[in-house]
């Protein structure tokens, strides 16, 4: 076992969020990223997901502590669970440890020892020598990692894209991939979310174009929508409202933090006069206004959300207005951002988002920049990371095209192990991994079962039958009765639900008393008697309760 | 009344789908399509929803008919659901009808008088001379329409684009759209779906350069998605399916039905010893096999949903099979399409879709398109419809920048008449209208309270409190016990469960003999309480039912 390097990912691996990689050798392990996931359409009523680890619980005296590549969520949104469990100091730069310093204290976890960062830092870890390497983002201050072990150096890119322009002129550091090209890499893990898309991704700056199109054409306020972590392109904003004599008022509780946060860093740079606050708006002239605020997915409870039905204290659309999405619309999520389009719209705003303007670019690399970076690093081995099965297959692709031998390329599940030894690297074995549900103040309560439950009861509601039973004699003493909810409307069906009563009853009659006086036979029976007819006469298939009160 | 024209979207205005217009002159009324909607992310549980069409009813002896557009089921999939209320003659193409006899079939309505027109017939049906024309859209034989009515003529373009190059050569009839431009147009109605879109919508025959493509570089088995209405998407794979001497093998009960009412009718052709059976394909080597099929959407009981998932009982995929989805992923379809794809990623199988290459085009007009069809027709009045409130936003500003008045631009909403007479056009009057749910055989039966429940269910799942109360003493002679579903995973949660019957107990015990006495007071405290119990220490909102058995 000792001189086999693993490399584990819990998580990102099989999904678009979720990352989570593990990297030991011998008795040390560290370990990068912590993220989470939102929620997909079958998981009701989860608020969302974390990985799995027990196999970090089950090894925590050999953990030397947790490095984070940025600050999203989808990768740092499981650290405050991570940390409850065990603790661990957590390596950063500035901005990402500021934006997690938040969460944390939301936690109780303010004594979790943050370690503060620069690219091209280096930090021993055990047997671990990590490097730290700007890369550029849609958000500031992310970094890769250069992984020292003592079977070779082990490069993950995190979340990148090639900028060649980016908004605070930090290029991506070029040199030390290319260095680590030089140097021999032994394994790449690189960022897969856009290898299904060919070319090259914008440049964040091109955004600023279509800020300075729609500014130099609004005739009232301007409200943009972007995500709170997103400092660039709220920088932009700023700039272009500068540009335009405008003022410029964060609207919501996560971006006025964030920017908060990237200001106090030097991340962010408002002059005093131009950020104003949300009481100040009715001073302003509606042509000086910019509001910058969140919901871009239409998340419900958003200030764009609100704003949008009329249900926001301050802002109330009116004719003339200018709403940006400067965002994705995140698969799963278009219709509720169609419908806030449509809110807006109705109420005499002028609309633009990603599909009828350039008011996004995405922050990960396309099918060119992976290439490039491929061809940087050189690595012998090769783990597309950060996609769900499609992603990861349309990027080892792109390798195979760049004469990586295919045996030498890895696409893990999670909690798939790649071990390299001396004899070369090879991906049998398994640790335990897998999700957790989180919703509302429960972690892992909800499982399968659970969730199966609330798509039986999403989809047809669900029937209770009432039934009074008096034990000694078996003789029915009330019901059988039934109530429903989710399954039709009473009222208006009142006849549905007097047959169903009439044929339970019927039902019951016809059983012997020996039957009757057991309850979890009579339960059956009165189960499936409605199942079958509900199936027959409507098709549908509503969860069925029988409920026996024995007297 | 009597020389006012009224035209009445019932839907199709505020959504995509749903479409149905009626136009009505005195005593006469005529209605154009009848289509259904699928449902949107919070209609849980339902089928499909049809437009309500109760203010047909209230004047069903005035309808001279109905006349359907096209094919498509956002254009007739409400049509059983009022004939089976209204009997009236349904006028359409071969095609058209040919794949609503089907439907009809199904809801023993095969008495329905159809009547089979062609593009350039006129149909007198009261004052109203109706004349078909042909556009290009995916499916073959659609028509658009020119109503002469007493106040002048409506054109109706139906679903369109501009397609050069039509798969069956047949070229929208632009010399009739432009004959009505000088005739005189009094009303345009036009599809706004694509509005949103810049440019123009490529021709359908681009896809078989995809085809070509994909089919050149296949070594094994080749498996197409396709939308089982889409005729000429089905011709192009069979003719690059022959070019490369291959045999087509149809799988999937709407797709052989509907290509088989292609092939009667002259719409489809496919010599003989090409078009093979299910069970044929083991007698085939795997490079001559092109299986045409559904469930491009991800829809969980599709043919490629189960191939897909290794439950389809004849085909299983394998390593070099290539699976081509050449269909749009509608929004809120894209993840159920994204899993359909990993599974067959991970099955070995190659998997081309709409992200990764030229393997679908739209059937919908773009900007230039619209822009086209309004300098044809050149109306005095113009109503965009099919689409959502931000479709016919962007559809309208086009009309602007053509110069149409914006006082003679027209966004309606279900229900909105608009009546013109001589004093012009005016948008004052509304008739009822809605949306119908349908959920299983169900019709109407399922009503917003329903849907609210279901989400609610959904959510959180339900507690169910269970008491039994002595009635002349009041006495607690059982409970309050707990059942639970949705809501937390109960062996893994027994402390919450103990902790919640405990808390109802001391309620209960807290509560005067009075209020035990009146349940319905009664089973609200304990709705309250649990309510708050749960808020407070999980922040979960389940349904809760107490029900109290009274002995």
């Amino acid at each position: 076992m000792e001189n086999i390097l693993s490399v584990i990912p819990l998580g990102g691996v099989e999904e678009i969020g979720l990352n989570m990689t593990v990297l030991q050798y011998g008795d040390d392990i560290i370990v990068v990223d912590a993220g989470l996931m939102f929620p997909e359409e079958d998981m009701l009523g989860v608020d969302f997901v974390i990985p799995a680890f027990s196999y970090l619980l089950a090894n925590r005296e050999k953990i030397k502590g947790i490095i984070l590549t940025h600050g999203h969520e989808d990768h740092t949104g499981a650290l405050p669970f991570l940390l409850k469990e065990i603790n661990m100091p957590v390596y950063g730069t500035a901005l990402t440890l500021g934006l997690v310093k938040e969460k944390l204290c939301e936690h109780n976890l303010e004594k979790t020892e943050l370690i503060s960062v620069r690219p091209r830092d280096r930090v021993k870890l055990g047997v671990f020598d990590v490097e730290f390497v700007r890369v550029t983002h849609s958000i500031v201050d992310g970094v890769g990692l250069g992984i020292r072990t003592p079977r070779g150096l082990v490069v993950h890119t995190g979340d990148f894209k090639l900028d060649p322009t980016p908004v605070d002129g930090q290029l991506m550091d070029f040199h030390k991939f290319s260095e680590y090209g030089e140097e021999g890499t032994l394994l790449l893990l690189s960022d897969s979310t856009n290898a299904e898309n060919g070319g090259f991704t914008y440049s964040e700056k091109e955004v600023r174009r279509a800020f300075v199109d729609i500014f130099s054409q609004a005739k009232g306020r301007i409200i943009i929508a972007i995500f709170a972590s997103h400092i660039h392109r709220i920088q932009q904003a700023i700039d272009v409202a500068m540009q335009y004599q405008k003022k410029v008022i964060l609207c919501g509780k996560s971006i006025v933090s964030n920017a908060q946060i990237a200001l106090d860093l030097g991340y962010l740079s408002i002059p005093k006069n131009t950020w104003l606050r949300l009481e100040d708006l009715k001073k302003l002239r509606d042509d000086e206004v910019v509001i910058i605020t969140t919901g871009s997915q239409g998340e419900p409870m958003s200030v764009l959300s609100r704003i949008a039905t009329d249900e926001h204290k301050f802002i109330k659309i009116k004719e003339g207005d200018t709403v940006i999405l400067s965002a994705k619309m995140i698969p799963g999520n278009e219709r509720s951002v169609g419908r806030i389009i449509n809110h807006l719209f109705r109420r005499g705003a002028d609309v633009v988002y990603e599909k009828v303007s350039e008011v996004h670019v995405s922050g990960h690399a396309s099918k060119e920049e992976l290439k490039l970076m491929l061809n940087l690093v050189r690595p012998k081995y090769f783990m597309p990371v950060h996609g769900e099965y499609r992603h990861l297959v349309y990027h080892s692709l792109l390798a195979k095209k760049l004469d990586i031998p295919k045996e030498n390329i890895f696409i893990m599940k999670n909690g798939n192990v790649l071990e390299i030894s001396d004899n070369g690297a090879s991906m049998n074995a398994r640790v335990p991994s897998g999700r957790i549900f989180i919703d509302g103040k429960g972690i892992g309560d909800v499982e399968e079962m659970v969730l199966r439950d609330r798509m039986r009861l999403a989809h047809d509601g669900i029937v209770l039958i009432l039934l009074g039973i008096e034990k000694l004699t078996g003789n029915i003493v009330s019901g059988p009765d039934i109530i429903s909810r989710g399954f039709v409307f009473e009222d208006a069906s009142q006849e549905v639900i007097n047959n169903v009563r009439g044929l339970l009853a019927d039902t019951i009659k016809g059983l012997d008393r020996e039957l009757i006086s057991d309850s979890s036979l009579l339960k059956a029976k009165m189960r499936n008697t409605l199942k079958k007819y509900l199936r027959n006469t409507m098709d549908r298939r509503p969860m069925i309760m029988p409920i026996i009160f024995e007297v």
